[in-house]
């Protein structure tokens, strides 16, 4: 893996930058969507490419339990198995573990948990979790984190991270012994809402050398300005050299902002779920599908939208698919949400070239306060 | 609406020829997949386009419930609301209030229903079915006919013809004063399972002269012999310069075997709603990709399927995604199933032109018997 900073913002901390991974390159800042099972829900490979996504997010803690990661990487691994050949970030099974998994256990060596499906016991180990991302064969793979709940106080939340510390340790010694060149493994900064303990876990992750670093444990539901402020504040301890990646997140708003900040990477389930509620963006928010008011309205979603979606159907078209229930519902509005946010990061991209990063975030702030008061 | 015989088989009635519609031209013997509400189910229209579909049949009850046909009229007429610039044919909502719609009234004027949706009540005339068909802006559209149940016996089979035949009179005289030139009106053989009433029907039909006769009213539980058997002698009451076009059928085997008795056209659901539940063709049969043993074969659902889901994806991916739920397994599956019928569709023109469709018959028949002794 090999990260390139094409040019800085003047203003602010935004990046441009330029992500080699062993399935192809990746110009960042860029925003993942997520493929849980092996899928971007509703996508086929073919529409995510003519979408220009460039790397997708799968989630290990899915795979591992269906269809099982051996049995991926007997079928080829994930990017075989799926069909899709550009780059895959995994994370470690951790998150999921914590949020769907019934009756959990942790310890020091790993967590012990009744899977969602059947109820049947599994155990997640730091070293596991590399054997299960290398199984899958992903281009970036994730440590293993423990996972703090909201609100949590200082203490539990100094517990909680040394753990992740300690887990980071473990993968990045087991990924030395078992790595191959075509994966590459990333930290996760933890510490809740603490700068100090931030301060802390980025310092210990750098000293001990990873490739990329993600902030994790954000987006959890803390207020929004605190999660910038704690973004803000970890960064300083980020190495210029490396990709940051802020696992999670979020709002197109969110994406501008925290570029800003000079985060690199994304992902979020916000604009294929969404879609799949009816739940589209525009650039003055999003619009709720269903609405009665649509039921006649032969307009796109967003007359400045340039998708195919926009291109072809009538709001009216959409709203008829979401009330009839049909599949084509979920890949059109899929479609289009996947497409606003990549459109979002081109021109993130476009603006921090052309060093005017500062007119983008104005323009979001703008039609962010202009749109809460409606 | 123009329609050429280019070739006919020397030794079955199959006929290869070419209808020019309003919005194309199709070649026939056709399958047309069913896009009930305005959307073939899990297909975008550029996936149909790259399958090759040249028609599509939606249906007139669900689109005159939902969204309503005066809405697409409105909203630039059914073509341009669901995105699909090729030729459609339309049914007339008949057979939906026969078998969907609750607390149905006959009478000779037409059939008032009440919604299987929101219990509304409806009245649905010959003249109203026209109407409705030319809101919808079809290619072809079909009359209103009423639909018999099966089984039934001559006396009542002779009532329902009766006021068929009566029904598609009105829509006859009803089409000369509404029709504009881009859309044909197509009369609907009936007489349930009785040649005497279905030589009537056919005789009534022609010498009113429709520029296509379909035949309906069968594949609603009569053996497939007892079908076969109709439409061989029905066949040549039909005039031969006019398509016919059987509807509702069926199994890829009876495509086969109704071409070689001189069918032109057909629809049914049976694809596309085998795919949504795991349901895949086959050369030797259908396979259900659920099945256990499909979980680790890397194999494609057909050796000899040409389709992009076989080009790419293994039976053990597909099983996974059957599995987990994904709407991708709907999306792959119906891709593999419509490849399948425009597949055989494709290869029947090509023995008809060949003059040796009889080899295609013996070998579907050698298939279908082998696949019945397993």
């Amino acid at each position: 893996m090999k990260f390139e900073i094409l040019t800085t913002d003047s203003r602010t901390r935004a990046r441009r930058g330029r992500l080699h991974l062993a399935h192809g390159v990746v110009e960042t800042p860029v925003f993942m969507p997520v493929g849980t099972q092996a899928t971007v829900k509703a996508m086929t490979p073919d529409q995510l490419r003519s979408l220009s996504v460039e790397i997708l997010l799968c989630n290990s803690y899915h795979l591992m339990l269906r269809p099982g990661h051996e049995s991926v990487a007997r079928l080829g691994g994930l990017h075989h198995f799926m069909g899709w050949d550009r780059p895959i970030l995994t994370d470690s099974g951790g998150y999921q573990v914590f949020s769907l998994s019934e009756l959990r256990h942790i310890s020091e060596d790993g967590v012990r948990f009744q899977c969602h499906l059947d109820g049947s016991t599994h155990f997640l180990s730091p070293e596991g979790a590399v054997d299960i991302q290398k199984a899958l064969g992903s281009d970036i793979m994730m440590a293993l984190d423990d996972c703090l709940a909201f609100p949590a106080d200082h203490a539990a939340a100094l517990v909680s991270m040394k753990r992740s510390m300690a887990w980071a340790d473990r993968c990045h010694a087991h990924f030395q012994k078992v790595a191959t060149d075509s994966q590459a493994l990333f930290g996760i900064v933890q510490g809740g809402v603490y700068p100090d303990l931030r301060q802390q876990s980025a310092e210990h992750l750098v000293n001990r050398g990873f490739p990329g670093y993600a902030i994790g444990g954000l987006a959890v539901g803390e207020p929004n300005a605190q999660m910038y402020e704690v973004i803000e504040r970890v960064e300083p301890y980020l190495p210029e050299d490396r990709p940051r990646y802020l696992m999670g997140v979020g709002t197109p708003a969110d994406l501008v902002e925290c570029v800003a900040l000079g985060v690199d990477m994304f992902d979020c389930v916000m604009p294929t779920r969404h879609a799949r509620n009816g739940s589209l963006f525009t650039r003055d928010g999003h619009i709720a599908i269903k609405n009665a008011r649509f039921k006649d309205d032969p307009g796109p979603i967003d007359d400045s939208c340039s998708c195919p979606v926009c291109k072809t159907y009538s709001r009216a078209y959409l709203r008829h698919l979401f009330m009839a229930n049909e599949i084509l519902s979920s890949v059109l509005n899929t479609m289009h949400n996947l497409h606003f946010y990549l459109d979002t990061m081109q021109r993130i991209r476009q603006f921090i070239e052309f060093h005017r990063y500062d007119e983008l975030l104005a323009d979001v702030r703008r039609r962010r306060s202009s749109a809460l008061e409606e």
